[in-house]
């Protein structure tokens, strides 16, 4: 990949230039087409991408605004969202060509506020396991993680400014991690549902991915309808403790990923921020635990898919869904008996500190695209329900990038953005 | 309205009537249509109502099953709901002739165990406040209640052997009561909503309306994708306790409702369930602040219609989203620290007896179809998210019926349910 600095600017540096007058939106669409035609070709990270005239009048559109937050910044987003200028197919055949009558909620609110929406990208099916086309801006035989694919690959290689993404499992954070960019997954509920294609309603979040902190939260406080902004001014951070978190998977982390996480932590604290280890929660039976209740509600998410188009459905899909059929009602009780300690377990560590620090993966995206890794390290903030971020962080063997998690308790989305900042700012001065 | 033993039989009626070859889909959807013929034209409620072909193909289809608890069963479901072969258009002028490509998960379960889906109830607009044309049919001068008023009016005039509906803020519990009928809100997330047109997420649940508690709880079961009966045997429900809750909204109810709900604890005690009245929950605040919750998601969800099409949404829901909108971050954040108040107020409640006992309405329903009644009654068991259900008890000074409402704590739905079938039985008994 070409060094960033030949990228066309990210959202928060484009809602400026533009706001200021130093750039235009149809300048900044020209760039970003321009980045589409060389990139695309590929790495394949949209479903749909809209022809040059419907962009012009998006443009113009934001150029005739007065004001609007993201006047005019190239936006994209995940395949899951319906749009109504757009075809919309959830990362499945059975869908394909499908026209939604209405914009989801989330892409409402960020064309109300000015932006131009580049294209729809990439998802797995259904936003769970098998994935589409897309390759890793940093190395095309390597998958962009999953099931963001799409909107990963097009933030970390400049075809959009920001993206729109969802986690259900670890759908944002690894795929972030594994294309060298932000991911922000907000607090459970942050940012609506509406017109988002449920793969598991308990814990489907909708969240944004960025080049900087900057760039995500931005999109992300515009997406959830927020009047102020999410990441508060440096001058009223107040300090915090981190918790450096060597979790029940430990194991599963390479070893490139577990010096990267002991690196972050090393100069955090040489920046002066407290970093106190935490125990490992024991709660490695929890990844297991909420696949199932993935499964239970997945299977009942697409009884109608399941029942018109089983044979349009992946294998992978269906055996998902005929475990989730399968399980009884009773089985389905136990799983959240374990969800909801879990989630105290979690409570409990934010008692002791303000964020956690974790990994964000496994390590380097893996070779091949016919899978996109595994999210060993996301399902427990997926079940928390609070809000974290995978900042982008060093290099595995093979010169990939890789992240390290922070994490905050529910609804401490400004704090996390806030200390993110900040320790992206530590992490990049080395 | 006639005597109900001229009604078509209800759904666990009509089901073990064609699982036992008593009946045939064909006869039972012959007897709905004819009175679905002479009900429809005062009633008004369904929005769309399938010809006489669509519905011979849904019942010969039945009739070639050889499984499936709902065989045959004319069910009706609520316009908030896609539906494949029937326009959906929830209750908005914005989405008249909507045809969404899939069935709603709720539906489409349904369709699996073999329900015929005999048509689309009328919703208010969005599920929300502004009403359809539905009359109550115990006096087509009065509100059937709403915002589920098509499916409450639908089951209690026997045009429907039972149906789904929704509920936010009192959409089930208060158009059960109006209309004379049992109504059901199963916990949070326990029925399926892919598929359901969301009002305000944190809160909408969908459930069920029957003529009996058996009735609501076969839909609701199926609808949810289980695998066994929610509803115990007799012999298998262990004793429980009812507290008694005069709640914080008391001078909110009419005297006959007062006495109602008096004379409903009355024959509890006389046939020795142990009712002990609980003191009141001192937080009359919490209906002001599920509005403002409500109103926050609302205006984020329907920010597409707000933008496409604001003149086709009524003023009164035009206000809703402006004041949603016009709410700070921190006005919102305060809103759920006082909602996670009001569900420790709860909690506490169930640790001092097994289900509460209130009020279901304020009374009888109101003359006019203007507006659906108040939800006063109703907020906090949304906000709770555990079961409730709503049992037809006595009539008030215009010979309207009057419901008491049952609930339980998260999770509990079986429990309920069993506590509800008896007092059904005791409260009919007299």
């Amino acid at each position: 990949m070409p060094p960033t600095t030949s990228l066309p600017p990210g959202a928060a540096q484009a809602a400026h230039a533009i706001a200021s007058g130093q750039a235009t939106p149809g300048a900044l669409l020209a760039e970003v087409q321009d980045r589409i035609r060389t990139q695309e070709p590929r790495l394949h990270a949209f479903a749909f991408l809209p022809g040059a005239e419907a962009l012009d009048q998006q443009a113009a559109r934001a150029s005739r605004l007065t004001g609007g937050r993201l006047r005019g910044v190239p936006v994209a987003v995940k395949d899951v969202f319906d749009t109504a200028d757009m075809p919309t197919a959830y990362g499945s055949a059975i869908w394909t060509g499908h026209r939604p009558r209405a914009d989801a909620a989330a892409v409402a609110l960020l064309r109300a506020a000015g932006a131009v929406l580049i294209g729809k990208t990439v998802t797995t099916e259904f936003a769970s396991y098998t994935p589409g086309p897309t390759a890793n801006p940093h190395d095309p035989e390597r998958t962009p993680g999953g099931s963001s694919s799409g909107s990963a690959a097009a933030v970390a290689s400049g075809m959009a400014a920001a993206a729109l993404g969802t986690q259900t499992a670890g759908s944002m954070i690894r795929p972030a991690a594994y294309c060298g960019v932000v991911g922000f997954k907000p607090s459970f509920g942050m940012i609506p549902r509406a017109g988002l294609k449920p793969l598991a309603e308990s814990f489907d979040t909708v969240g944004s991915f960025g080049r900087c902190v900057e760039d995500a939260a931005l999109l992300a406080e515009v997406a959830a309808g927020l009047d102020a902004p999410l990441l508060p001014p440096d001058s009223a951070v107040p300090g915090f403790t981190i918790g450096l978190l060597r979790s029940d998977w430990e194991d599963d982390a390479e070893p490139a990923q577990r010096q990267a996480l002991e690196d972050a932590a090393a100069r955090l604290r040489r920046a002066g921020i407290a970093v106190r280890e935490l125990p490992p929660p024991g709660i490695g039976w929890l990844n297991d635990r909420q696949g199932q209740a993935i499964a239970w509600e997945t299977a009942r998410a697409f009884a109608w898919e399941g029942m018109a188009h089983p044979e349009m459905l992946s294998a992978k899909f269906r055996e998902i869904c005929a475990r989730g059929m399968a399980m009884t009602a009773t089985e389905h009780r136990l799983v959240w008996l374990d969800i909801a300690r879990a989630r105290q377990v979690v409570s409990a560590m934010f008692e002791a500190c303000d964020l956690v620090l974790t990994h964000s993966a496994p390590g380097e995206a893996p070779r091949g695209l016919d899978a996109t890794g595994a999210p060993t390290f996301n399902r427990l903030w997926s079940v928390a329900g609070g809000p974290c971020l995978s900042l982008p962080f060093g290099r595995g063997p093979n010169l990939m990038p890789l992240g390290v998690q922070l994490a905050a308790a529910r609804g401490q989305d400004g704090l996390l953005l806030a200390a993110a900042r900040r320790a992206e700012a530590i992490l990049a001065a080395g």
